[in-house]
């Protein structure tokens, strides 16, 4: 691999404790074989009980990161997570145009597992008209897709109609993750905007540490993408990965715990 | 390992291009086994030309990271790199004492390659006072030991001198980095505040690519003293992870490039 290494970007927010953002991506882009660079968009004091203090990167600031990046080492995939704030999304959507960054992953984090809004209303709506649509993949969660839809989402059906129409209306493939209806498997669905749709099953799990998943997915899916896989198998690779890590079954912190990023490395660790 | 997965934290910079601050710490980690964790004192926008931007974390903001780290995962080592004011080194040093933190590695990153300095006079006094006494080892290169001890470094002799006085003063181990006084094998010499000394060769190498080599190394120290390592071997096994890592030869950017951090892993990478 050595002199061949795809370069891949995050534009994420920081996590401390080391289980989402920035951290949980350069993590999942380690393990699966890709070089990994960030741009911070918001330093956050945080554990696996909550988030403490937040302190945003300026819009310059996270500009100047986004040229230090394009400019020397372009990646060959970008993944952006959380970003509260229309300014930065602005900065954002204006730098993948400009670079014409390849493979756009879109993890749009807006409501906590909590079900707390983390962005503004000014934000949401530039989030909508500026960042999604650059995106070949966005990955809500249901609260988002609900909230990018409209669409309430009580079963399967309305869980596809909800993917379906965020494909059609943002011209984007849309990861629908969490379809946990019924006892058994859990069901993801990723609506093309062309219709097509594929669906993939995961064994549930009983791990009740899941701090990061959504960003290790969405990161681990620009990775894939970077290797030059098609976007339908990107996405099943990525939720291998993404099992793998939350059956490795650690157990960190006093709440919500971290993944396991290295569970597939483990052979090969460093003495 | 899963259960007992170590954690170790970083207290560092960000850099954007992934070679070095908390990224090149954050990669180390995975790829010795440990659980990471970062706190952020700085943001910095650069490539492998230089940087461009730079956007402090607040001292009270970086209290909050260190208080969220300790009071939930608290790490079995940690690594300090890159601390610009006396205001953060004030935080930091207060935060290791308080939490009694274990295993303290500080790379006193004080002077860049170029010879510039990158941080204030009083900053210098703190680091010194404050900080550096709290450490189990420190890891200057050879500008950074000449500044901590007056002592001008011409030969392996000057620089022996220099690191058994840092030593002394401090009461903490040093590992002086970057004999390269000769042609032939690269020495490093750790000296102990008892008067002990190890020194560590390793092979040359032609690779220009050296971006991040003083957080690579230190921080594979913390993973090692994290797993309960002896110092004297902490650090000859972080000198052959960095030694694999430069090897390895990758060439990103167009500047002074990172290394392969995970040159250990490529049989493991995830599909």
């Amino acid at each position: 691999m050595a002199a061949h290494l795809s370069a891949v970007l995050t534009i994420a927010g920081s996590d401390s404790s080391g289980g989402a953002g920035i951290q949980a991506d350069l993590k999942t882009f380690l393990a699966n074989g890709v070089y990994g660079m960030s741009a911070v968009t918001a330093l956050t004091a945080q554990n696996t009980t909550g988030v403490t203090a937040i302190q945003e990167a300026t819009p310059e600031f996270l500009a100047a990161e986004l040229d230090a990046v394009f400019t020397d080492i372009p990646p060959r995939a970008v993944k952006v997570g959380m970003v509260a704030s229309a300014a930065l999304i602005e900065v954002i959507a204006a730098k993948l145009q400009g670079y014409h960054a390849p493979h756009v992953v879109v993890d749009p984090v807006m409501v906590a597992t909590s079900g707390a809004a983390l962005i503004a209303g000014d934000a949401m709506e530039a989030l909508k008209t500026k960042l999604l649509p650059l995106a070949e993949v966005i990955t809500p969660n249901l609260p988002e897709l609900t909230r990018l839809t409209k669409v309430g989402i009580l079963n399967m059906e309305t869980m596809e109609q909800a993917a379906r129409q965020a494909a059609e209306a943002f011209g984007v493939a849309v990861l629908a993750k969490g379809g946990h209806f019924k006892d058994g498997a859990a069901i993801d669905l990723l609506a093309f905007p062309d219709g097509r749709l594929e669906s993939y099953a995961a064994p549930r799990s009983s791990n009740p540490n899941t701090h990061g998943t959504g960003c290790t997915l969405s990161s681990a899916i620009a990775a894939n993408l970077a290797k030059g896989k098609p976007l339908a198998e990107a996405v099943g690779d990525a939720k291998a990965y993404l099992t793998g890590a939350i059956q490795a079954d650690i157990d960190l912190g006093a709440g919500r715990g971290p993944l396991d990023h290295g569970w597939n490395l483990s052979g090969s660790f460093f003495a």
